[in-house]
């Protein structure tokens, strides 16, 4: 299969998405002009980094590589329209696996209502690599950042931390789009990120970027089921550490908490924004003190 | 050096783009709304398939993974803003070669007044990949598409072709934005492709995706003066196949041939659309049948 039938195929019968002017096909794609901001970042993908070719389906890699872009989406507040796929093979990957790959993306595109605009497809001597564009558009409250927060600020995450790389969570997630709509419809929050290297890494983030810093309550950061032992000081290393989680984390004046109950959605409050800058301790006044998995070279999630 | 660090040092002291809203350090970019429409492409270099790490400098390498991208850029005949880089490196790399390679980035992205909003940085067991994506705006004039070729068009090239491997042109040469940007002010083609691929073959994306055919004379295809046998029927073949030349590609109405004179520019009047739906042939009614070289894996030029 050559070039030229893989982008036929990635063209054919696709979900077209009413901004898209000139889709795949020609030099460059063509998006209509709009009144809303444009929201734009890439994030890349590596077979034996952010998943492994051999026990990971070619549509399970396509999901993921189109869900870690969805999940900085909804980490803006932003509504996505369409990506752009780069796809680097070994000259040995099968066809089957290679046309697998690409109904997995059309599947997944389709199902989230984005256009593939773009791209590029070649073979090489090196593992996969995906890198993956995505662009969409802010809603019309706005856009949130990682440098909002303010002192006071109540900190929430959407769902339970740890163990996704074994429970394969990190392949299956559902990126948190319909919640940060919510949350920008009715009550928006001071920062957000989404939780990609860890809490502990992710939330220093909004500290380092807002000049503050946070209190946590132990009890309250949610560990995953599948992490054995609830509320050791194991787990809860695990929860705030382990990366991959792809739940968000945004601050909120604490006076929008009650709006908060009425989103029908599963949020744990697990502490508040100081004005002790960059600084993240515990309720107790120990310091926290680990910081993730940072992006060390080889030890990477995409952000 | 770890992932923060390099950001830090690619934000640091870069080129600012007036349609940036909020750059690199977030979860995603903003850009402005903006009356034109945008124009978005991506496109991925490979050590061993689009450069080679070993005799190519790191700043040969940033400058040929910004150029591609303004090639594409040209074609449209629309006007670069911004890029996002996603560079997957080697584990080995030395610190020296990673620095020079983002000075590299920085410098270039400055020349061509381009801001670098975003990218992803990952170290891997793998080679260096780079995939660029490429933000632009359309000219007032609109586009250009391949497919708004008719018959009766001439067709030029702008530049000699052939030997860019060998020249070391694929690594040095100038994105004719300038010159494509002189074409829609004052005579717009009916449609454009940059020469990635060879001249035989990315003629043939016109031919195909504006139904017609194309005439060509063999004595006016211009070729590279580093090519040893001029006019052979070799140094022909190798102008028409050989590929990352980066020249355009473009067919006008032939009302408008005349203004072209006026443009400064050196262009090459090669021969003419015919109504043969897709037939390539020669001015002596040869056909034309050596076909580029094909994006089959493992052969491939950015597009």
């Amino acid at each position: 299969m050559n070039e030229k039938k893989l982008i036929e195929n990635l063209k054919d019968n696709q979900y077209q998405h009413p901004t898209v002017k000139l889709g795949i096909g020609d030099d460059m794609a063509v998006i209509n002009s709009h009144p809303q901001e444009l929201l734009v970042s890439a994030d890349t993908l590596l077979d034996g980094v952010h998943f492994d070719r051999i026990s990971a389906s070619p549509e399970q890699i396509s999901y993921k590589a189109i869900a870690v872009n969805l999940s900085d989406m909804a980490a803006m507040g932003g509504k996505p329209e369409s990506i752009l796929v780069c796809v680097s093979f070994p000259k040995s990957i099968e066809t089957e696996w290679l046309s697998s790959f690409i109904k997995g993306l059309k599947k997944h595109a389709k199902y989230f209502r984005i256009q593939i605009i773009g791209g590029d497809t070649t073979s090489w001597n090196g593992p996969l690599a995906i890198s993956v564009t995505i662009l969409g558009r802010t809603h019309r409250n706005g856009f949130i950042t990682r440098s909002g927060a303010q002192a006071g600020d109540l900190i929430y995450v959407t769902g339970p931390l740890g163990g996704s790389l074994e429970s394969g969570h990190h392949l299956n997630f559902k990126p948190r789009l319909q919640l940060a709509e919510k949350l920008m419809d009715c009550c928006k929050p001071s920062a957000m990120i989404d939780i990609s290297d860890g809490l502990a890494s992710d939330l220093q983030h909004i500290c380092d970027a807002s000049y503050c810093g946070a209190e946590l309550i132990k009890q309250a950061i949610p560990i995953n089921k599948n992490l054995s032992q609830q509320c050791s000081d194991d787990s809860i290393y695990r929860a705030m550490t382990d990366g991959e989680d792809f739940e968000l984390c945004f601050t909120i004046e604490s006076s929008k908490a009650k709006q908060l109950e009425n989103l029908n959605f599963n949020l744990y409050q697990i502490g508040r924004m100081t004005s002790k800058t960059k600084a993240m301790i515990w309720s107790d006044g120990t310091k926290i003190n680990f910081s993730g998995y940072e992006h060390k070279f080889g030890m990477t999630a995409p952000e």
